[in-house]
């Protein structure tokens, strides 16, 4: 982490007329569908509101395409990210390599829109199902040069299934850096922290107290599961986490089953064209009971939406992120993708409904990445040919609630984890956004729209 | 093929002021990638014009989303099309199942877009990279209960690979049908038809005469691969066609290379945990040898535009397929598809030309369905792990020219060809499209939103 020179430009001319009334109170919510691609929101619909239906996210007035750009760490261009830099790009405007937190290849650090936003009076909130030391809210407030650095442990170097992790030894309070993922978070000044990650707040500093009084002592209000969230007073900011990382989701499949394999007869071994198969049995979506307690994405946003507007004349940023739509494809589990999209529907109608009665907010809906779960026949197109068809990878039919019967396919990753992909990614805007943006955006662009919307500058980072 | 009562309706208010206008002079130019979802979008991006670069299609000033919708025989939802379903949505407005053409799932003929222009003194064309009656051309010119009535040999069955297609015996002229697919489109009264499929021309109807013999009674000027394009006079309507079936694609893979799996050692074969992985080696972006002599997509376009415009008070509707992004996919040929995405471009680039000479043209880009094609990342994001990992589907990994290493994935079926995926697809359109758009479409609102623009009314099929 080196600290950078932040150079303020003047807009461009077709941005000046909004940037006049920049300094007038206003809120921006950006609502972030991790892995939130144009598949996951067809499955969503599918299952949600039905095939010919129409999400809250399909009323909205503006759509536009974004592409995500990744580099390596020599500056060649990587055509899949992960939430890491793809946060990086939408908090900062920058473009880096997997894995970095708002620092770029050369491990400076990029200022990010909540910095800026804070810095000239708006509040600041994070909103999560994922832990909030995860890589997408991390970016907009911390910088480290690697999304595993989430505690004062790991800042150190720490393992992952038994394979070390980066360590980030130059951001470590010990080397006098910032310190972790948690611990610059806890020195931002934000005024709402909402999401899992309660172990990174009992893990102990350098200063020999835990984070999460560390985060008292900044004057954080600590939330947590027995917190009733309808009646948290206002005043004091607010840190709650509400599991040891991410939030458990609110669906499985049938008896928590996932996407499976398809079993071929002997025959088949013998050759392509002959033999059996049998496909994996249809399953439905039940609650999933390890959900029970936590507390919904609405509720937080709601909470987060009380405590950043009251009695607040500048405005807020506010960024809420539905993580596990991600989470849960990379474990081959749809219903778990589709809990979490109804989980981001409901979050939005909230936001809908405060924009309703605080005209000048905007609100922009987006995806980091695009991620592996794919739509499949149910037959097969080619279910009338006399020989095997089935998917390489693995299958879930999960039966929806109109009468359907869809086919989930994960077959990017043999192993323990799918991959992302690398298709550019759905935006969705209300009108009070839709005048800074356009049709197609990088995801650095959207940034900037962000930014020129509401601090009416937009701020590159050079050295 | 039953006849129907078509029931013309007034706009609805919000269309009405655009309805007024609607009987001066005015095209529409629809432009249909085969398969071209978000991936292929992408995919086509990355290689043409590098990660951060711009498709003259992202310059498109608008941009929406489109739901597929398919029912099976009984009217239940399906959530993934073919290209017969979908481009009878585009055609009609109407719902089908799939491998209908212009038909309800009652085997009742939907009209088309294509048709009521023709019926209103529009001049209509049809541009085409597959045979002319493959499944998309044909849904805006026939109706048959299956797309496997190309011809009059095969209207009354025929088999692919062996297996048996559907006849389609009531189409057929024998039984007092329209005929097959070929005959309906030579017999349609449309000014322009260009593509493939000569194959069906030179087949015998019912008349002992052939198809060609038919279409040059009905005033047809019959162009093939030794037409000068460039030069062909105006009058008479032409009917071109340029290969047996579909024209050959301009690019393929190093050596004619497809997707390919990854090879694993023995060791892997005791444990998912052990052995080597052998990954297929990078390939570039070849000129396919096959294409020479094959008309563009853009010199098509081109006559077609000449020929439609031409002394020409009243305007045309062109429909312009590129249809090989869905073959290529099929095929797991990334090359085959990339190739056919700049045929596409090439082709709006001379729409959009035609349209700033001639400014009440409408222009839609759009696809018919989502396709297998997934960009995984390269490495793989758990390459630090020490264990094989890889896609247990097929990959090709393409030198991009600006030096980066696109790894394409075909993961949806262990047979001779991919399937399709029901995500939903792109929309794009010029400014005098817009406004008779939305952020969000069904596919068959696309059409209601065609025939407004065009003819000023909304037609419903009903019996």
């Amino acid at each position: 982490m080196h600290k950078l020179l932040c150079l303020i430009i003047a807009l461009t001319p077709a941005l000046s007329v909004h940037a006049e009334t920049a300094a007038s109170s206003r809120n921006l919510i950006l609502i972030i569908g991790d892995g939130f691609d144009d598949q996951h929101v067809t499955m969503g619909r599918n299952y949600l509101v039905g095939m010919s239906g129409k999400l809250t996210l399909d009323a909205m007035p503006y759509r536009a395409s974004v592409q995500v750009e990744t580099v390596s760490e020599q500056g060649q261009p990587l055509y899949v990210a992960d939430s890491a830099n793809t946060a990086t790009s939408l908090a900062t405007g920058g473009i880096t390599q997997i894995g970095r937190i708002a620092t770029d290849i050369e491990d400076n650090d990029l200022t990010t829109i909540a910095e800026r936003a804070l810095d000239s009076g708006f509040r600041v909130g994070l909103v999560t199902t994922s832990s909030l030391t995860d890589a997408t809210p991390a970016s907009f407030l911390a910088h480290v040069s690697a999304r595993s650095c989430e505690g004062p442990e790991e800042v150190l170097g720490s393992t992952y299934y038994g394979i070390p992790q980066p360590a980030c030894l130059d951001d470590a309070r010990d080397n006098g850096g910032p310190g972790s993922i948690i611990e610059q978070l806890v020195n931002s000044g934000a005024q709402v922290l909402l999401g899992g990650g309660t172990k990174f707040l009992e893990q102990t500093t350098i200063d020999g107290e835990t984070v999460a009084a560390m985060a008292t002592g900044q004057g954080y209000r600590i939330l947590g599961r027995e917190t009733d969230l309808g009646s948290v007073p206002p005043g004091r900011p607010i840190l709650g986490t509400f599991d040891e990382e991410t939030l458990e989701v609110r669906w499985r499949g049938t008896d928590a089953r996932v996407g499976e394999v398809t079993e071929t007869s002997w025959l088949h071994h013998l050759s392509d064209y002959l033999g059996d198969t049998e496909e994996p049995e249809p399953m439905s979506c039940e609650p999933n009971p390890d959900y029970e307690g936590t507390p919904a994405l609405a509720s937080m946003t709601d909470l987060a939406l009380r405590h950043l507007s009251q009695d607040n004349d500048r405005g807020f940023f506010l960024m809420i992120e539905s993580a596990s739509i991600d989470k849960q494809s990379h474990k081959r589990n749809p219903c778990g993708s589709i809990g979490e999209i109804e989980q981001l529907e409901e979050s939005l109608a909230l936001a809908l409904s405060f924009a309703g009665q605080h005209p000048d907010t905007a609100i922009l809906v987006t995806a980091d990445h695009a991620q592996a779960a794919q739509i499949l026949p149910e037959p097969s197109l080619y279910s009338s040919y006399p020989i095997p068809i089935y998917s390489p990878g693995l299958v879930a039919r999960i039966a929806t609630p109109e009468g359907g019967m869809m086919r989930i396919n994960y077959a990017t990753n043999n192993g323990f984890s799918e991959e992302h992909t690398g298709a550019n990614i759905p935006l969705f805007a209300n009108d009070v956004a839709a005048p800074w943006l356009g049709p197609f955006l990088r995801q650095r662009e959207v940034h900037d729209a962000m930014s020129a919307f509401l601090l009416g500058t937009r701020e590159i980072n050079t050295e």
